[in-house]
């Protein structure tokens, strides 16, 4: 094998050369600017201690290593018309993409203050990291940023999920030699599987490695070459080493690399794009070796700090007690000579800022970069159509995501030629029942395939690999250039990807106070395997704190949906792929289930996010006894369950029941754009009536979504505990906090009247916890009761009820289906 | 390159051959009868549906993989005395490992009901995935392990972290194709560059390619072999290849593979232990490809079965349905020809039982996979001899974390010789100010190192690598393999752990049931450079919620510190040390901050783990007329800043200051072992008065916490909120719900005597809050009155106070240390 080098021909002429450097120590200078001076920005005056930041925050490491790559791809994309953005894995660099946006005049566009003069520079260099200002890495605020610079891991992945159905555009992806060692980052590289040139862009990965994090040597940096190209070419890339410290030397290779990396990807796109896509490709990336904190102080202190760990931050502070430090200051500051780069105005000298792009080329100003001026609707079918059709309620048995999947199924029919609707999953689509989006999609592949192969393209819109982060990650670059999409994920598995949720949340908190920030479609999962049925995934990772953890952030980027039965998810997630801006999280079994309303009742419930099911209340012109609320399609049944063994047993008894679909309904007002006002809550709570709630997650988060309502006190919460005994993969009755006849035990408690006569009956109810335990340990089931009950109290039958009660055996259900290596399906049958 | 391919001699002799196959068989058996049969497990009677389970959950496809593999490590480990423990990386192949826990006689001494006759059969077949059985995959309760077969991703971390001074310890670590495309995963092959075979045992990777996750092929199965060489040959490893699916020809490569790959590592083990560690050697691992669910059935209803998805869980269910599949579930099972594997009393056959190692040399019953079995003691020093002299609370000045790193160093330093005690962080030790363990002991560094390196070394026991993922997997496998350790991260990226975390909490909760399993060293995490000191890393990615999701896990295993200054760290920290079966969670600050208890007062408090601070109260004989309560150091600072402020201004007011370090005390004492009774609670807080309660994380935890308490309605806690404005990289004060002066205010509104009288004070402090604001937009620090506060009521010296506020400049404050590259800290001078 032999190392791919780039032509040693010297591309650059030395005029193209001379400005190319000139350029670089333009957005060199203004990055040490940014991260050390107050004021003073051009050195007119002999630098004081009054001139420099009392607090010196930033990175300036990786920074030179940043503004070099860009500068070259200044001139590529300018040389060749290039549709390109960049993305800056490491964010920590901020100071050097905020230069160049500057220096190439979309920062002073946006944000006029920060003018092209001495005054604007004076600003720019202020505002960084200063409190009132920007952040010290790349964020939501830098233009051209689709990638907020902090938690590391994700720049691959953003980076193809941008590529994607953008058959023009080329991705610059740089990739720190830190964020290389992280798992996410490993895993994207494989996203290279997935791409088709035919109408996906470019990612060109430039793996930056300045050897050093925080204090340690990097893992990659300390890799021979040899074995970095045998990792690269066993990831499927062709690498191509830029390696060495010599600035004129290091211009000429990475121009003359850049430009064979270009050609290779072109190449790759026209046969693709002629032939046919036949076989995976092997895409260029480049290796960038350069010192760390590159044309930094060679010493500082009479220790090594350029090419070396102590320039990952600021290379040297201590302002204040150490005078030399302010001489070292300027004199770096000068070497970069910012009387050639600006000028008598502080403007960036003409002939070296023809050097950018201009206008949407400019990497700071192209538009998938700010998605949402690309942003289209998609073309969503009447969702109406896919009703399942509900005569009475709690009697129709049918799977609730499988009917979403034949919605689903249509979107991506009807958004096929626009292709900007893509699904993905860790190889759960089918698992989770969206089968039906087979039909109008394959799954991605671009890699090898094999005759017995199902539904596997190099031309299909579902993707799935078994990666959360990179899915998470595909998803987040696919929106964020404007296009639409749905994750659906295990419940048992969303928390992998916390931490990429809370960057995203925040992405678009902070984008709602950004003027120039258009709305972007929002970032939809679709939890299921939920907790409640523990099917495969056993006990080891059962967990339905995601809602909790979402529920953290800023309340006006989230929402949180748990509809009871397949026609209220289908109103969900047709307003979830309508809506901007959010993140929806949208949790759903996929059994075979009961369902409740049929599509005129599931859209007004839906549109109010919460209400009286009048069918199953029996308060009608007086006050309840008792309210009987849930949140969540297993929660709905037992609390319906429960409700029935209260009035078999309890016939004066008057019972409300609440659903609860929009769980933000539930905050105040004051907190939550759809909370309740405090008089429509007690109005549906009652402000003095013993409310039982049968909630999906952890009981304390409704606490805590309802504790300033007037009748919190009389919450009583049943919800997801943690077991302490060995579970199986069972469904949920027997195995937690919430089941029907604890729930009626729950209410029979609480309300005062039964309080004293009810002994008898809940006498039963145990027992009847016991015996359905006892059936369960020795069947391997639910007793037939549980299995098979039904809803059965409709206006006028009453009567039907009270016979059929408690072992009825409908014939008129329909049948679920069943699934071969999913067990079971529980049936009515 | 030429692919590594084992030798292609017939090792095996014709006799080895033909009994290791039915060793093999015997395993595949019982994986099958464990996923369908009820009863009837040797097939004495013709099968019928009766025996046969309502619900098949299960894996079948990897489980004949995991099984062979088994199989041939059983052969070498007794050929060559091997101390061997295997981590079954796909875990959903629970039936084989406990197959094979069974055949080699571990499974019936730990639980006896599973015997060695035909009832321990059709106990072992009947609780598998059974309800009040064992859960489908492999779990706490399967012997032998050390790995939850769950959330995928982990396991070669978890082997790496067995393997680590465990010098002749070889832990064969089985990656399934699908884990293998994760995040965690991927980046964990590179833990070879911190392996020092000079005290390390040996990690055998064997990737297990069995083609098909769920419904997908695999990333990794579809390339090719010169890829998949490339790509281990790149993470720096020796890749042998074993491919096919004819059993004898199978058998007899995987023989010649497995003694080629043990020759390798004791070649290198010898090597090193002989001359030294001089450069990190190439490491063998198999890659093993062999059909999904090989030998199960080839087809089933004409669809490709054998080698496709199909075999993923089940091969085929519908029983009932299909009286055809009974048959066929027969067939299958007979083809393992049962009669020559048991006897007539459903014993495993002596002569291929004979063929498994002995005694503690039978994986299952390796003491390594029983951590605690070897568990010692760490030898720690005094924690008192590292105290902080704290002559007067709130005037000292002192880093907390450093003077932890103090402490850690002697721990270091003491457990030299035993080699059980490692630290680990992404590359933030030193940045989390713990840097004095670097004189006790080096990172480890087996990777290429340069002369200016700073304290790399591969004997190091401090482990760097910019990977959460991979450092909570090495801790966990250092842990549950018997040793000890400590895992420092900043508070902003641990949720990026917060499946990892669920998932150990959950092993730690379920092994408090199994009787055979010894407790470990808890899992303790430091979780410092926290959310009210924004430093670096900025807005993008600050959330204190770990600690929520910490406290959604059955509390019995869980404690949550919150150390207010440094000696009560050093108590706090001394305490997790000795801890045994918990996740510990410390969160404490790095930056100089004021110090308030001497070591006497510490220990009383932290022993407590919640206090009423006499010297800081003025309620002393009286009844409080307010409760002042703080957990966390900054809270704790703001708190007793407010404190001030109010008895500034209302020299009558009757304050009592209570501090919490152990969040645990606020629960119930019957749902927390730590809980306070509500009469202790009630005697703390008071019962009617107002508590205004200062916490680190979000404010409704606490709310959570204490809402069956007395005095819960009384309670107005302040706590992190996420903010919608840009924030810079700064202190706190002015940035969030928690500050002093609002805190006072907090105080004034909910004391019924201040409320008529105290608007000037009011419209002080809210000016007070406008010119602080005001000041850090301008100067980029804290108001001087904020940044040099004190506490100075001390007995007697009450006069004093009043003269010298509010802009007191001690001189005998402490002074902090500076740091290059972290930004000025803040300073009393």
């Amino acid at each position: 094998m032999v190392l791919t080098t780039p032509p040693q021909t010297k591309l650059l002429s030395a005029e193209e050369l001379q400005k190319m450097n000139a350029y670089w120590r333009a957005a060199n200078y203004l990055s040490v600017g940014q991260i050390y001076l107050l004021a003073n920005p051009l050195l007119r005056e002999p630098l004081t201690l009054e001139h420099i930041k009392p607090r010196l925050l930033g990175h300036w490491g990786t920074t030179p290593g940043l503004n070099f790559i860009y500068v070259h791809l200044n001139r590529i994309i300018k040389a060749q018309n290039l549709d390109a953005i960049y993305i800056a894995g490491p964010g920590h660099g901020g100071p050097g993409l905020v230069a160049n946006v500057y220096l190439e005049g979309t920062y002073s566009e946006v944000y006029p203050h920060i003018s092209q003069d001495e005054e604007g520079l004076g600003n720019l260099f202020k505002q960084f990291s200063f409190p009132g200002g920007i952040p010290s890495h790349v964020a939501p605020e830098t233009p051209g940023s689709i990638h907020e610079g902090g938690e590391l891991g994700y720049a691959l992945s953003h980076a193809y999920g941008a590529a994607f159905d953008n058959p023009n555009l080329l991705v610059a992806c740089v990739i720190g030699d830190g964020e290389a060692e992280t798992g996410p980052l490993a895993a994207s590289w494989h996203s290279n599987k997935f791409l088709n040139p035919a109408h996906d862009g470019a990612v060109l990965p430039i793996l930056h490695l300045n050897g050093y994090k925080i204090a340690n040597p990097t893992v990659l940096a300390r890799m021979s070459d040899r074995e970095l190209e045998s990792l690269f070419v066993g990831y499927g890339y062709k690498p191509y080493f830029v390696e060495g410290s010599e600035p004129e030397t290091m211009h000429q290779m990475m121009a003359a690399t850049l430009d064979a990396a270009i050609a290779d990807i072109k190449a790759i796109q026209h046969d693709v794009r002629s032939n046919g896509f036949k076989t995976r490709p092997q895409y260029p990336m480049i290796v960038l070796r350069s010192p760390k904190g590159w044309t930094g102080p060679k010493e500082v202190d009479g220790k090594k700090t350029e090419g070396y760990w102590r320039s990952h931050q600021v290379p040297f502070a201590e302002m204040a007690s150490k005078p030399e430090h302010v001489k070292l200051l300027e004199q770096w500051m000068k070497s970069y000579k910012p009387e050639e780069l600006f000028d008598q105005n502080g403007k960036f000298r003409q002939e070296l800022a023809e050097l950018a792009p201009v206008g949407d080329r400019r990497m700071g100003a192209n538009p998938h970069a700010n998605g949402g001026l690309l942003l289209k609707g998609l073309k969503l079918p009447d969702f109406q159509d896919y009703a399942v059709d509900v005569d009475k309620p709690g009697k129709v048995i049918a799977e609730a995501t499988r009917v979403m999947g034949v919605l689903l199924r249509d979107v991506m029919k009807l958004n096929t030629a626009t292709r900007n609707f893509r699904l993905m999953g860790p190889d759960e689509t089918a698992s989770n029942r969206l089968s039906a989006v087979f039909e109008a999609s394959d799954r991605t592949w671009a890699a090898q395939t094999l005759p017995e192969d199902d539904h596997l393209s190099p031309d299909g819109r579902v993707m799935e690999i078994l990666s959360e982060h990179t899915c998470q990650g595909w998803l987040e670059g696919y929106l964020l250039t404007g296009r639409h999409g749905l994750f659906s994920c295990y419940e048992a598995f969303i928390h992998i990807v916390d931490s990429m949720f809370n960057q995203h949340a925040k992405w678009l908190k902070t984008t709602r106070d950004i003027s120039w920030r258009r709305p972007i479609a929002s970032l939809n999962y679709l939890l299921t395997s939920h907790v409640w049925r523990q099917d495969h995934n056993g006990f080891s990772h059962q967990d339905p704190g995601f809602i909790d953890h979402v529920l953290n952030k800023k309340p006006e980027v989230i929402r949180v949906y748990l509809p009871p039965d397949a026609n209220t998810l289908l109103s969900v997630t047709n307003h979830c792929l309508r809506s901007r801006n959010y993140v929806n999280v949208i949790i759903a079994g996929k059994q075979p289930a009961l369902q409740y309303l049929d599509m005129d009742a599931a859209i007004k419930h839906c549109t109010k996010g919460i209400g009286i099911w009048g069918w199953a209340s029996n308060d009608q012109g007086v006050e309840p006894d008792v309210v009987m609320a849930c949140a969540g399609d297993i929660p709905t049944l037992e609390t319906l369950a429960a409700v029935d063994i209260l009035r078999q047993n309890f016939p004066d008894l008057k019972i409300r029941l609440v659903n609860v679909v929009d769980l933000m309904k539930l905050l105040p007002e004051t907190e939550h754009p759809h909370g309740l006002s405090d008089k429509d809550f007690d109005s549906i709570f009652t402000t003095d009536k013993p409310i039982i709630f049968a909630f999906h997650g952890y009981p304390w988060l409704i606490h805590r979504l309802t504790y300033r309502r007037t009748n919190h006190d009389n919450l009583h919460v049943r919800g997801y505990k943690e077991e302490g005994t060995t579970t199986t993969p069972f469904d949920m009755v027997v195995m937690n906090e919430l089941d029907r006849f604890s729930l009626a035990d729950d209410a029979i408690d609480r309300v005062p009247k039964l309080r004293n006569t009810a002994a008898h009956v809940k006498q039963m109810l145990h027992d009847k916890l016991i015996e359905h335990k006892n059936y369960v340990r020795n069947h391997g089931e639910d007793m037939p009761e549980i299995l098979d009950w039904q809803w059965l109290y409709y206006s006028g039958s009453e009567a039907d009820k009270t016979q059929s009660i408690p072992n009825v055996t409908p014939t008129d259900a329909s049948s679920p289906s069943q699934e071969g290596g999913e067990g079971a399906a529980k049936s009515t049958s």
